[in-house]
Parts: C-alpha cells; structure tokens; sequence
C-alpha cells in the first residue's frame, strides 16, 4: 500500500529511512489526512524489518505531528496541519531525540528495571540521611532568603568553598572566577551560548558524553570526535584534525572519562594545551567525576590556570542530582560575561539548592563520603570485569577507577539492538553509539559498575552472547519479563 | 592623545561610541599593550561627556578583556591578547549586557537600597515562614528522593496540581502537557532553543520584558516591537507589521502586562489569534503575573486552547524567587519535543524545590496569600500613583492592577541619566529604554509599587524634576549617600 522503498545497506538508519519516506508520501498528498497507516506487524513483515523500527519510526511521526495514535486503533494521518514546528533541518531535532532516548529509558523507575547503562551511582550509595539532615538545618540558617531571588553568579559562600576544593588541585580562582549554574549542564550550555554559533566548528571526545552532543546540535555546530585513548584525547589525531579544522571549543572529560573510565595523562594535557594555543581555540574541561577519582590525576585547568581552559564540575553524582547545582571557573572577565548570559537566559541561581551544598560540604563529612564511595566502586568494578569477563565481554580499555566499564561484544558491529532487546526485559543498556559524535554504530556498551552485578543483567548478556544472536539482528529466547531475583 | 571623535546626535550612545574608537585604535596597534588611558576625569572633560559614560566604557572594555584595571592606578591596553571570546558581532553580546545592568543592580542588597524598580515584591510580603513550614514538611514526605535526579518532565504531582489551577482559568491541559522548568526563563528558552535559529524574525511586545530580549538577541534573532496599548498589544500596528515581517513567534504578556500594568482585551486576544493562523506564528503567552491579578483577565490560552499557545508561568512572584519553579503548558506533540529540549540542554528538574512548591500548593493557604497580596498591591498602586502625582510624574496607562506602574516624564525623552544619578543615591529605577526591543530611548519609568512609597524616592523626584537638569544630562544637586529616613 505505502510503496516505500527501505535501503539496509545504506548509512542512513532504517527508522531515518522510513520517518522521511512517509514523511515525503504525506507532503506529496498520497497519503491524506485522516489515512490509516499500516499496521505495525504487517509493516514490518512487508518490509522485512523489525516491529520495534516499526515502532520507533511511527512514533517519531507522532511526536513531529505527522500521525496521531489512536488507542487500540492504529496510527492515522494527523487530521489538520499543525504549525511546523520548527524551521530547523529536520535531522537536528530527530538528532536530538535520538539522543535522549538513553535519558528517558533511564528517568523511568521500577523495582524490577536495573540500570546498567545509567550515568549515576545508585541513590542508596549517597548520602540520603546526610541531606535530610542538611535540609533540617538549612531551616535555622540565618542567611536563608527563602522567597528571594539568589544572586546572579551564585551563593558566595559556596563560591568561596569552591576557590578553596579547587586550589586544593592546583586550580587557582578567586570566587570572583567562580559561577554556580543549575547543574553542570547549564555550565556548559552557557559556554555554547556565549562562544558558539551555527556552523561552527566544535571538537569533542569520541567516544564521549551524549547529551552533551545533543545540546550541540541544537546549536547547529559540526561536532568533530576526537578519538580517545587510555591516555585521553588522541593527540596526534587531534593534530591531524586541527589541519583541517578550525574548531571554537574542544569539550573533554579528563578524569574518569565518561565512558571509558580513563585519565588524562600530563603528556597529553600539555600537547593539548599547545595545541590549543597554536590553533586559538578554548578548552572546556568536564570533571564531572574527578571527585570519585582513586588517585591523583592531572586536569588542564591546573596547568592552564583557567587562560584558555574553562573547568566545569558538578555535586550531582557525589552529593545529590536532585538539587542541579553545578559551577564553571574561568577568566575573571569571562566569569563577567557568562554571568550576564546566565541572567538574560535563566536569571539567577535557586540559592536554596547552593546553600544546601555548602552545607553539605562545610558540615557534612564529604571527604568521608568520597573515600566510602571509592572503596565500594572499587569493589563494583572488580565484581563487573569478573562478570563480564564470564559472559565474554571484553573491557576495552581498563578503566582507571570510577563509574563506568567501557566494553565490548567481540564480533558486534553494533550494540543498538541488544539494547532494544534487553529494554523489554527492564534491563537499560548504554549501547555505544550515543557516545558517538554522529551517532556512529559500535559494538561497545557502557556498564555503570554500580548496577551490574544483578543475576538477571549476567543471565540476559550470557543467553545473548550464547544465542550468538545479537550479530545478526535476532532475538534473544527471552523469559517474558522474569520476576526480580534476589542476589 | 587619543584623538577619537564623538558625535553626540548621532543614534549609537556615546557609551558604544568610546568603545568602539578605543577597540579601533587597539585593532590598529595606535594603542599598544601596556599603554595607560587617559584618567577618567580627563577623558571626561576632554570630549565633553560625563564621567559616568566613560567609566561605563572602560568598565566594558575591561570585561570584553581589552584592558585592564590597576587598582589606584588607571586602566591600560591588556598586555595579552586574549582569545576573542566570541564569533559573534560584538553588539550582540553588548547589547545583551546592556540588558543585565538593571538585573544586576537589583540583585544588589542593602539596607539603604530602594529598589523603585525591582521587577519582583518586597521579600517581607510573602510567606516567608510559611515556605520554611513546607520546607520542614518535606523532610517528612514519603516520595522525596533527596540524592536522585528528578524526572525529565517535572514532578508529576505538581504537573498534576497545574492541570487543575489552568483547568480554573478556562485552559484545558492535561498534566503531560505540562513540562517543568527552570523559572519561566527556561520555558521562554526551551521555546527559543526549539522554534528559533540565527536571523528569524520575532516579535515582543513594545515596552515589553527586558530579559527576554537579551536573551533573543543571543539567539541571533531579529526584534520587532509590537505597540502596547491599554487593551493589549495594537493589533493595527501588528497587522501593518505582518505584512513586512514573518515572524516564527510573538512573545507576549496578557494579565498584567510587564511595564505598563495592562491586560489583553477579548477583542485583542481574539484577533492576534486570528492573526496567528493566518500568517502561521505561534504564540508564547507569558502569564508569571496572573495570580496578582485582582479581577477575572483574558488569557489567550484559554480562547485556543493550545494550539497555537504556548502558555507559560512562574511561582516566582507569589511563592518564591529563590526556587525557581515554572512551566509551559502546550500540544501534546510539543510537550515532548519540548522535554526533550530541556533533557539536552539542562537534564532533569530539580525535583526538591517543584515538591516544596506542590506542598506550598496542597498544603499551604495559598489563595490566602493571593487575596493578601492583591489588597496589598490596590492600596500601594494608591499611594505611588499619588506619589507620582505630587512630584509631577503621569501615570500611562492607568495600570489594571498588580506590581509596576509605568510613568513618563513630561518634556524629557531618556529617562537613562536619571537612573544613573538615581543609583548614586542608592535607588534603583528601571528607566524606559530597557524595556524597549531595541533599547531605544524612553522617557518612561517602571515603579514597583511595592518599593515606592518611601519618602528618599519622592525627594529624590522632586529634586531632580524640580531642578529641571534631567532633561539636559545635568546633575542632580544631590546629598551625598543621605541616612536611611524611617517612615
């Protein structure tokens, strides 16, 4: 009935491939308003795809306007011509949701769903009572302004706090350098905003953060990866790209990568910032897990002193994620300038949240914490290398410390399907390719080692890699949604 | 030295004039690293201007990095060449910083402070012991997640709470139309990152909020400034304008229209929604002052229920400023596209301050409060508009109620100088210009009433319109730093 025609051996997605053919029919008017689309099985079948592409590609049309769902009906051609929404390529915004699919399938919580691909410790890891505490005694603090507005660059005394954790790593700012944003993501959103513009040239880790490339996309900038080592950045194909580009910012993660779990050497940092200096272009440094890190390790901003180096950092994955606070150290002029963007985009810091960091940090036995939460990882990481190693998945590179294992399924091209497989068994994997720049498909998958030790995630992985299935786009024998086992 | 020329009648403010010669004659090397500008004192008198425009100047070209400032000693050519910190022409983000200055003089604290132009209420009329009540409370809930992130969308009961509140004020919305965010700035943002890129056209409301502007101007975005009148924007003016432009979005504010105090008539409302459709924009309806307002006010959500709307408010005003919790309400489709907007750019909610706001909602007696505030608001909106009176100052329009009058001068077209001599004395006035899209000059002032009736401000007023000097860049024979007054 539809008369598309799908390419598999294309670049292209397959879901790309069927999103924009029926996008196309609905322009040309061959399929009306009001037209029924097939059903998902009988699509599927047609075309010799799977129902989940099936799935996904009809639920990107709703979601752009093009078909509604009716309940226990089908999907329809939507009945009137919404405003289109965006004058954007289409591609960026598709991007851009292919990027937060991982967010989502990780925000959704459930007693039998384990996380292994999530990006934070387990929340029975931190310290719950320890911010209830905090937030009790944040009630009697006499410099709580509970209905006023915080100030633009953030809580001084929490500013203050930070110029001192940051000499403590050879970072030199005064609180002046200091700006406290709403999570690190607002900090590094506001570097965007202020540096870039569409069609710029922007270089970042490959592979590397997700949702941070995302973001970029919206900005319309070209995203170049720089391979990663266990050394960090590749430095000579970072010299090798800069022959061709001329990029504003290269964002990169230098300890505990995010996801291979690897540092930054000082030789690589230093080739960088030479690097940096002779192509002009600002470093943004991510040391959003450089708290958990089990042993010293080298950040550009300590040799940089914040000139062409802007360091970013969080509280979100030591102390809470709920509360958003974040915070930038850069140039004192440019702390100026990024406190104004901050202000004409989102005003000022919620100062309650700051506070209770601080309190958190003055009071609390952070340090304490931290050693507690080295030792368990440690632990977690040792456990999770054992366990896949077993079912034959291969650690690549070792991980220096930290979060994640970085692994890969030897053979597999492409992890994407055994997500989508292990997704119906509430089982979240990070597939690799969302830590791809252009979304690239890889065979690697990221594992949080502190939700990878459950029986069920060891037991689906094994069925996968005996079934030998995952390679060709099969299906794994599932046990249809097995009960929560305990161990 | 410098031989620079400055010509006073032209459009550009003197201010960005003094930059631009001294950006120039750095870029030409005339002005070489290390070279001292003349003191402030001279340049003032050597080019006829004040001194207060040549400190605004150096002070710029220190942020912008291009000199330095030695304390007790002047202020050179930076001895380094700095990164240029941004692609973009350099008055967009000095316009953007243009934008700031009134937001950060009123983040200023102090005891001595008038904050005549404050955008929000004084802190004392809120509920202050009653959010420290919800933030006790909240230790005690049984679904706070204190160290977990929150969910994409926002907190679903609040989400929940809101469906009710807008189903009271005639918008049908259901709670997954709703998406949590930052404050109103990050719904306005998400709307901009979503719908906008570089060189769009986009209209605002003329006077209209400031913020927003600088924040568009970031986007790269074209203003256009739609008349305000009494009964909401001009909708002739806007019709004359739509046939020149073709704007994505039109930004505008119904119920208590921020500067002049006004609301949207039916008959107005009706026709930008007819407009709408026909020259296919969307409409970003701003209501974060709609709880103040003290009769039933027309929103444009509630005739198209959204459509064409996006509807969007704030707790800011009535609850809290420090929270930062605000929304959008929109088509189903959008709300997703929209989350996932929030998901690259910020993450997830602070889930902690939308439960303190939800208890605020459910538990605490919030219509008290509005019912409070609203006869608070009639009898100070009296006294400031008697006040005004007395010193000569004319109300226009007549405000509907809720926190700003809008007063204008007689006989004087920039009201600038009288707020830089005005924050000499420690008051703070929003003058007209700011609230214009292209900061065009204006001999308007926006009085918060709640900040208006202390007798320094009258004197002041009276001093200076007595004196007559505001209206040719004198100065106003002032008392140096006078004692606060009691009364």
């Amino acid at each position: 009935m539809l008369q598309i025609t799908l390419s598999p051996d294309l670049p292209t997605p397959l879901v790309d491939q069927i999103v924009q053919a029926i996008r196309n029919r609905i322009d040309d008017r061959v399929l009306r308003p009001g037209a029924r689309l097939p059903p998902i099985r009988q699509f599927a079948e047609q075309y010799g795809v799977s129902r989940f592409t099936v799935v996904e590609a009809y639920d990107r049309l709703v979601a752009l306007g093009h078909l509604q769902s009716r309940r226990g009906s089908g999907f329809y051609v939507a009945s009137r011509a919404l405003p289109a929404p965006s004058a954007r390529p289409g591609d960026v915004i598709e991007r851009a949701i292919d990027a937060t699919w991982l967010m989502r399938e990780m925000a959704v919580d459930g007693p039998d769903r384990i996380l292994a691909g999530a990006g934070s410790l387990p929340a029975e890891w931190l310290d719950e009572a320890g911010v209830l505490r905090a937030l009790r005694a944040l009630t009697r603090r006499k410099d709580l302004r509970p209905v006023s507005y915080g100030s633009p660059q953030g809580y001084a005394p929490l500013r203050a706090q930070l110029q001192v954790r940051l000499a403590e790593i050879g970072i030199g700012a005064t609180a002046g350098q200091i700006v406290l944003t709403y999570g690190i993501h607002q900090a590094l959103d506001i570097v965007c905003r202020y540096f870039l513009k569409p069609g710029d040239c922007v270089l970042v880790d490959d592979p590397g953060y997700w949702n941070l490339f995302g973001n970029l996309r919206l900005y319309g900038v070209a995203l170049v990866g720089v391979p990663r080592t266990p050394e960090g950045p590749d430095v000579r194909a970072l010299e090798a790209l800069l022959a061709e580009h001329q990029p504003r910012l290269f964002f990169t993660h230098s300890v505990l990568h995010n996801p291979t779990g690897c540092n930054l050497s000082p030789a690589n940092a230093f080739r960088i910032l030479q690097l940096a200096e002779k192509h002009d272009f600002m470093v943004v440094e991510d040391d959003i897990y450089g708290d958990l890190a089990p042993n010293a390790a080298t950040r550009l901003a300590s040799l940089d002193q914040l000139s062409r180096v802007i360091y970013t950092g969080s509280f979100s994955k030591t102390l809470s994620g709920n509360l958003r606070v974040g915070f930038l150290a850069c140039r004192p002029d440019l702390a100026h300038l990024l406190t104004d963007v901050k202000i004409v985009s989102m005003m000022s810091s919620a100062e309650l949240s700051e506070q209770l960091i601080h309190q958190l940090l003055t009071d609390g036995p952070y340090r304490k914490l931290l050693e507690r939460l080295k030792g368990r990882l440690v632990e977690a990481t040792g456990r999770s290398l054992r366990m896949l190693e077993r079912v034959g998945l291969q650690a690549d590179p070792e991980p220096a410390g930290g979060v994640f294992v970085w692994a890969r399924i030897p053979g597999l091209t492409d992890s994407s399907e055994l997500a989508r497989l292990a997704a119906r068994e509430n089982i979240v994997l990070a597939p690799g390719s969302v830590f791809r720049p252009q979304g690239q498909p890889s065979g690697y998958l990221r594992f949080n080692v502190g939700f990878s030790d459950d029986p069920r995630l060891e037991r689906f992985l094994a069925r996968a890699l005996d079934a030998g299935l995952t390679a060709n786009g099969g299906e794994v024998p599932t046990q249809s949604h097995p009960p929560a086992q305990p161990g």
